[in-house]
């Protein structure tokens, strides 16, 4: 097997280079699969911390490249357009050496705006799909993970938004997990059919005629309970959701870490909840494999998305275009 | 003092009659304080369940009255006309008790929308008050807990009903809890300045100059960790925020089913999570004391909201009128 190729942003995220390079480094022993790393970022500082991890030019030689980028994106650019202005920034190059087909996938723990539309000019999208997704599995105490989509990338969405991220949750969730027909659910504040906003009961009554796995409205109790495969909502609603599903793990060790002797045991147990488990989401509806990292993101969560980037260029789930039946998707 | 009295819906909830029936001989024992119950529902079937539970005709004496309603609120009226067309439901006679003077409080499982449109055609709304808003206390990390609001009352909010409801949180709170400045946060994706919607850009802008404690944007992460004492979002964001984190305790417990003999040790830690501690919630900006429990509530969390429903007359946090500044308040 060839080693896949990864570009990785290294400039980006909270916790500076080394945090990310120690990533990359960790994830070598978690993995049996072989994989190169392009690190694109300011080469000479990438260079010394290299060296100060004790990475020799040996060890570097034919599995980490440095790319060379010169540029920052700063926070008040226009999103559109900052793909073409910034060019020789590590967030757009990490996303112009997918184009370029020099790697697989690319990771970068940057602005989700600014990577979604670096994703989406440099990219483009696939057949039907108006609006790409940012979607993230969640762990349940049901059998399996459920995937959420949106999580962040379109706050405001409308009825074909939310049909297109079900279609699209539905023939991700179908090859990444291998379920035959996933069970997909629309976020609601109640189960009942007259609950809720227009939207979303424009939104059910499409599903239900064009997603073979649609099931119905769930409840924010419901999902991490696992009660469906796919949830969907606006990116807003699933940002919330998300990030209060993350917020579970510190929480008990807060409360726990009043009796230590508890704490360890328990917190082996509530593992599945860590959210360092989980590096990395993917866009969906991008032809390419691009995932966004927390900005928080630590060393294990980094050397966690390195896993899932491999896992999804292993596993083609994001090539929704060869799903059966979704080119022909024609959404208003 | 005089006994505190309350109006209490016993046709609504999932669990039925009984359940609710337990729960305010429950709260006898948990609270000092004397209080009178006017039980609207069935009547023959309120007495012969008293009968089975062992409450005598002389128990009741002064203390259990019960109030006859004949009529059921189904689901598909109209909610804004429900409560004209049926007045003589346990849902909404349990608020005309209110207006007519003869409880201080009224609490019903019942459907939101039904409550809070009676609630405002009833009792009104405070001056200055567009929409009343449903209020949740979150258990936190922090030293107290955190309201957040609205939590499923107004699924699409522009941007004065925020402002409002980040107005009547820190003046709830303020009196509530007892703070001198609470801290108000507005639900965000990120806590930058360049993250959101255009409906958050121009509410934070709002309740920068118009309410003491705002503090800017919060994520969904910071909610359980006590970063903020009021938290303002759209009721279909805070729907889903504070059933997520409902399902922690579940999930928690779930997980920890494989280990049984930690599982009971490790609850006891986790106590503050359980969703049946916090009974019930309170509509803020209606001229009364109206609170919402949720529809699947267990006798603890009926003999819980009857607490709070105590708490709430004897603070008169929600008289938000009496709150200096309230009045005047003016919003398009």
């Amino acid at each position: 097997m060839l080693p896949i190729r990864l570009a990785i942003d290294v400039t980006s995220g909270d916790n500076g280079p080394r945090v990310i390079l120690n990533g990359i480094l960790e994830a070598r022993g978690l993995t049996a699969d072989p994989f190169v790393v392009y690190l694109c970022g300011d080469g000479e500082r990438i260079g010394s911390l290299l060296e100060e991890l004790g990475v020799s030019e040996s060890d570097r030689r034919g599995r980490l490249f440095i790319e060379q980028c010169s540029e920052l994106v700063s926070p008040g650019e226009a999103r559109s357009r900052v793909w073409r202005k910034r060019a020789d920034s590590a967030i757009i190059h990490s996303v112009v050496l997918q184009k370029q087909g020099k790697v697989d996938a690319s990771i970068s723990a940057g602005d989700t705006g600014v990577l979604l539309s670096a994703a989406i000019f440099i990219l483009g999208r696939h057949r039907g799909v108006k609006r790409p997704a940012l979607a993230a599995f969640l762990p349940t105490t049901g059998k399996r993970h459920t995937l959420l989509l949106d999580v962040g990338a379109n706050l405001n969405c409308r009825v074909e938004h939310l049909v297109g991220f079900g279609l699209m949750g539905y023939s991700y969730v179908k090859k990444f997990l291998e379920i035959s027909q996933p069970k997909v659910a629309l976020l609601n504040v109640g189960t009942e059919s007259t609950k809720g906003t227009r939207t979303l009961f424009e939104a059910a009554k499409l599903l239900a005629t064009r997603c073979k796995g649609y099931a119905g409205f769930i409840e924010g109790s419901g999902v991490l309970q696992g009660e469906a495969d796919v949830v969907v909502c606006d990116g807003f609603a699933g940002n919330v959701l998300l990030k209060t599903s993350e917020s579970f793990y510190p929480l008990a060790r807060s409360l726990l870490g009043k009796k230590p002797e508890l704490a360890e045991a328990i917190m082996n147990n509530l593992d599945v909840l860590n959210p360092e488990n989980y590096g990395a989401v993917p866009f969906l509806g991008i032809r390419g494999i691009v995932l966004k990292a927390h900005g928080s993101s630590s060393q294990r969560a980094f050397a966690n998305a390195i896993l899932a980037a491999i896992n999804s260029v292993k596993k083609k789930a994001l090539d929704l275009a060869l799903n059966p039946g979704w080119e022909g998707l024609k959404l208003r």
